[in-house]
């Protein structure tokens, strides 16, 4: 394995574990599940969205589900939510990181094994911007939420920026892993100036009108 | 192109410029959403039947998703309906119009599909029937609604009929667009009568004493 | 056709006529649906699981909907909870039977059909429980409950328990009906224990003290 291979590796991994990690601690904090839904809320939300981009690319079985790495970091993520719960709150502003870096890495690549398997430019965007968000849609539908990806904060957008940037640049010849990190940089960037600005995506002109 | 099959398109267009407009209206009204949400949901309401269908099939990527022409449309109608909002309620019939014609196409087209690829008789008519309600049936599990498909109305009935004719056509030898338009005619016939007259598919026998 | 494999099909649909009818009672029992959202929910729930498994498997057209015979038996178990309704009720304990049944055949055949397939010794197992309890967690979602599996009583552990044998048994040579026969009576024994004693699985473990 190459060192630019080994270093997306570890990266997507950690975005692995920061996704369930987080994505159990939302089921935790949202209702009640027993120790099969923490896991199952968790692993879904670290790989449904590769799952779902898998299944729209015909990629079956999806790499994640046949990567038995994959399937286990995801579930230590849910497990530490398990056993750590509320306890894990003080530790808020690292797994917002680590959210946000997973979010970045999952777009990038997920835009990316859309080229690989030769859709069209905006198809790929679509197909990051799904890698990314998607796994926390999954568990947002299972726990009974209007996913919050749908309804506030920026979150699809900064996914859909870094795919954007990196299919553009993979159009002007620019690949392999820099571009990669400089798309999932500006995901990330964007992502945190959301964070910490309080930015929405913009609502229906008639929003307050109609409350 | 043959006249046939461009007559066919812009038909199938139409049906899917109506489907995202509708869906992201329902989606307005139902629930707060941003545009992220407003535009996926008017997406996954205009594709989703079909992509569902050809998930089934095997038939991947799907082929909405991977024609440009229908990206572009669904999010057209769905942009439509964020920036004009509830200034679209005095157009209620002509959406409802367009959105039985959507139905109908939907439903003719995905039964179409399944026999091409060697489903047999049954099993068209379901695939048919899940490309002409799956759309909105996915949007109303993100915005938290009981699919109203599943509770009262003609909807998936008409699609069933419609399914059924062109299914049976097929069998008798009619094929080709003559056969299409009139099974999605019977649909539409079917579809318009049950909104005009209230009518419901048939409720559990023990409704009543149950309420 | 050879006596085990006439003796599994005869299981298999037996368990997807109690999955259907489990089903479609439960969608009656929590919601109002007409005859459309009674049948689909008693389908969804017999062959949910299995489609789900195919799909990730990319075995598509998914077996049991390419089968008349699941589809014809789901649709029966569907239409027998529609026409009799409430009055089954005096039936809870040959449905809860039949329903673990069920259960346990998914789970071993589910697993048998991922070995099959090539995939992992985990995936198998996981492929097993998901083809058990997939279609009552669709249900579930689509008529907005929280699916029960994640949140209380023991439904995914004997599937997983019932998977783990089977796949283990195929691990050292034990293979053919005799075993997928012990590993599905091993998961309907954990199933009925867990019923009859009110078992749960583990819960977090500051539960207590955030409700």
């Amino acid at each position: 394995m190459s060192t630019a291979s080994a270093t997306f590796l570890v990266l997507d991994l950690t975005g692995t574990f920061a996704f369930a990690l987080n994505g159990a601690l939302t089921a935790l904090r949202v209702t009640r599940v027993d120790i099969v839904g923490v896991v199952t809320l968790g692993m879904l939300t670290a790989l449904g969205g590769g799952i779902v981009r898998d299944i729209l690319l015909g990629a079956l079985p999806p790499a994640t589900f046949n990567d038995w790495r994959y399937l286990t970091v995801a579930a230590a993520g849910a497990l530490v939510a398990f056993g750590f719960g509320r306890r894990l709150d003080r530790l808020a502003t690292p797994v917002l990181l680590l959210d946000a870096a997973g979010l970045s890495l999952f777009a990038v690549s997920g835009a990316l094994k859309g080229l690989q398997f030769g859709v069209g430019f905006g198809q790929a965007i679509i197909l990051g911007t799904i890698t990314a968000v998607g796994g926390g849609t999954l568990r947002d539908v299972l726990i009974r939420e209007i996913p919050s990806v749908l309804t506030s904060g920026l979150y699809a957008i900064p996914a859909l920026l870094g795919s954007l940037v990196v299919v553009s640049a993979d159009r002007f010849g620019a690949v392999g892993l820099p571009a990669a990190l400089v798309a999932a940089a500006f995901c990330f960037v964007v992502r945190m100036l959301g964070v910490r600005y309080d930015l929405n995506a913009p609502e229906p002109p008639d929003t307050k009108r109609r409350t």
